[in-house]
């Protein structure tokens, strides 16, 4: 099956050139949107993401800024000319997200969420649907074709590690999982080196891998101060780490793109 | 920890006495659930289940009968004078069934749905909260907590299998669970041998099991005629199974009361 | 399938009676062995175990006594007129076992090792073969299958747990297996509790749940000083919890016995 | 930690340049053995594998030539100037290896036989460790220590995949655990797409993943007829397949080598 190409603001995802993504889990402040936003588009990131509905497993964890995120999030793309991704967990968060987002994120937690991927299916946004940790490929496919099924086909997967009983990785990335889905659904695939392995040593290659087995992208997380972050400091880059990063990761993509 | 009592209708889970749950996957018909029903009361069937709103993994396959469903069971409920439990999906499917039934469940596609457990938090209604079947035993208690933190104790939990890689079996019955989250979390918990194994033939030992390891209840699918069910047949009893695995059950029940 | 009873010394598994099997992990010395030999005659254990070579996962970890545990086993095997079980780990381990032990156990990280297996099928004694925490129940059949083809039919399979995700528990007792592995392989089952969840305050339940799904027997690990075992202490009970647990097992199986 | 490098026959592993090992599943016969030495050494294979003692789950299955191919492997081996990688399973397997072969193999199901492994530490051959399929790194790490302890050090790590619930691939290709295996064990490690995926369709992104985690080598499985191959014919490649896919690693190998 050929892999469509889903556009996102002035990017395209599945055209054959790879895609940089790149921003903290959580927005915590304007300013912190800002550093990240300009270090991103520096480094050559084509989009930035930023969670403003954090799922978290305790109730007593940090749960995001919502709405105000998002407007945060709408400022800094102006000012920067980037898109932004952003995730939302229920129906009535797809609203104000429209206006301030250029993709929307579904989240692990909430691939299996029937009535939130309808609803994404009947708004005029380009989907980012993550694979559940305890998902098969097959139910995947069939979670995309929930939002398909409604009339909306911009949907970009993103292969995040499942669960397995591996415990020096956060979880398993499926690297088999990328042509696959690819193959066999038609979606651009994205790669999500820092939740799949929960460790920062290893991001380089990962997301070299990812690459390597057809990934149309790799979307990294990136914090100005790691050990400070609100959610999932010990997988996130540093600024300086992230130039570097990306800088290896756009080589490779670049030579990629001369092998075709 | 001590196991609280948790009141549905006029049948209490977790007071000593073992109850069973039963009734069809999705409820099909008015027809259907009122036979289901009066065999349910007739072999000692405390509770009374059937899915209206029906999470599916393919959006071809048959979605539930929505809030005809709920009005069926609402009428079924006191017809036959038993309380009811039913599932909902999303936030805009609790006023609906508040009601029309007597407990609310959240199935464990959901139980990371995070907006939902928190909504579920502040209505009066007891809730039935499945283990998602990639949920470790924590991350379900902390599920438990969304509820409870908002202002809703009344929480039972539902042991239905986790994923594994064993194939004989839809899921693997996690036993251990039984105990740990009776013990750690202080909720009830009621086992459903019919999901975990999706299998007819080892339902009555999963059973016995799941009582022996001190669950409050058990929860079992039951259909009149369970090859033409429009979802999980394979493993529903039909009605004359029902009536002679509830029998041995309820036994088995009074015995563990005479002995404690 | 019907379940054959296979006779180990005097005990027969598998006839419909349940059967206790206790001991320590590693047999430490002769002091040690006498002392649990006699708490476990006493307590209505009908099988001593315990372990003279050790599978241990770090070449630097204790790796049993060897041939100087088998002589301690038979000496207090006939001190106490109990028959024995332990585990070979390779195929010069099985005739130096043959004149000391009853019942020759492989091990669940040997359960795939096919020269081992077919060894055992050409001696005349009963093996407890331990599912592997990696195979499916299929894979265990036919690791029997392996056994039975050279000529030894007396075979009684070992349900320790199986390796998932959930951290709370070292393994997942898969309590499926029990009448699976029963009712198609026509084996009789042991449930090792103390291997499959790692932790004593759940053993009890377990156990109860194995014998409510059909198990033959329970297996227990015991130490006299668990806090000081050189493997495994954290899971086993002291003397005076095998007694209080076996009482209380032996009292579940003649009510189960009662009732068929 | 730095990667040792591994020297077998002529053949560097871990010396910074990747190796491809290619051959059958199963050695099945001279004439097969010789045609795909052939077509190996022609294709930029640097060592031959083949099976002559064969783990197979059932007890009826092809169980390998046994002693006969370890002659036949000798006789290709000078033939055609290739060393030679087969697999043992038991301790007594090694000294009819030592004279035939260049390397010896543990498969995923010996990872666990410790007695086989610290046999292994004593002579003087290099050993290609399978990481076993429910096997944690660090136990692999700890099973290669039984050999080192031993006083061989020749180690070299392959990563076949581990069981996970997805279906859609025979086991699951653990790609994070390449760079933590070099980097934490110190080892040169080799990717087996074939057996990690079960499938010829992705046996291209997941080598190309591989190589670009930092493996040290890639080993295929190959068969002139796979679809009358004694084993394991759903994964090999054929003949020309092999050609095609060895030229396209080749030459990433060798873009690897530029670059650094």
């Amino acid at each position: 099956m050929e892999v469509r190409s889903v556009q996102v603001g002035n990017v395209t995802i599945g055209g054959g050139k790879g895609v940089l993504i790149a921003g903290p889990c959580s927005v915590e402040s304007l300013e912190m949107l800002r550093t990240i936003a300009a270090a991103a588009v520096k480094s050559g990131v084509s989009i930035l993401r930023g969670g403003s509905f954090k799922p978290r497993t305790s109730p007593y964890s940090f749960q995001g800024l919502g709405v105000e995120g998002l407007h945060l999030l709408d400022r800094v793309r102006r000012e920067f000319s980037i898109p932004v991704v952003s995730e939302v967990m229920a129906v009535d968060q797809i609203d104000p997200s429209l206006g301030c987002v250029d993709m929307i994120q579904v989240g692990a937690r909430n691939m299996h969420n029937f009535p939130l991927l309808s609803a994404l299916g009947r708004v005029d946004k380009p989907v980012l649907l993550k694979r559940g940790f305890m998902a098969t490929i097959e139910e995947w496919l069939m979670a995309a074709e929930y939002i398909v099924k409604e009339g909306n086909d911009r949907v970009v997967l993103c292969e995040r590690g499942i669960r397995t009983f591996e415990p020096w990785t956060r979880n398993t990335l499926d690297i088999s999982a990328v042509p696959l889905a690819r193959m066999l659904g038609g979606y651009p695939v994205i790669v999500d080196p820092s939740h799949a392995s929960g460790r920062r040593d290893i991001l380089e290659p990962l997301a070299l891998a990812g690459l390597a087995a057809g990934a149309d992208g790799i979307m990294l997380e990136v914090h100005p101060d790691p050990d400070k972050a609100l959610s999932d400091g010990g997988q996130s880059l540093s600024i300086p780490e992230l130039a570097q990063l990306a800088g290896r990761l756009l080589r490779r993509m670049a030579q990629g793109d001369n092998e075709s």
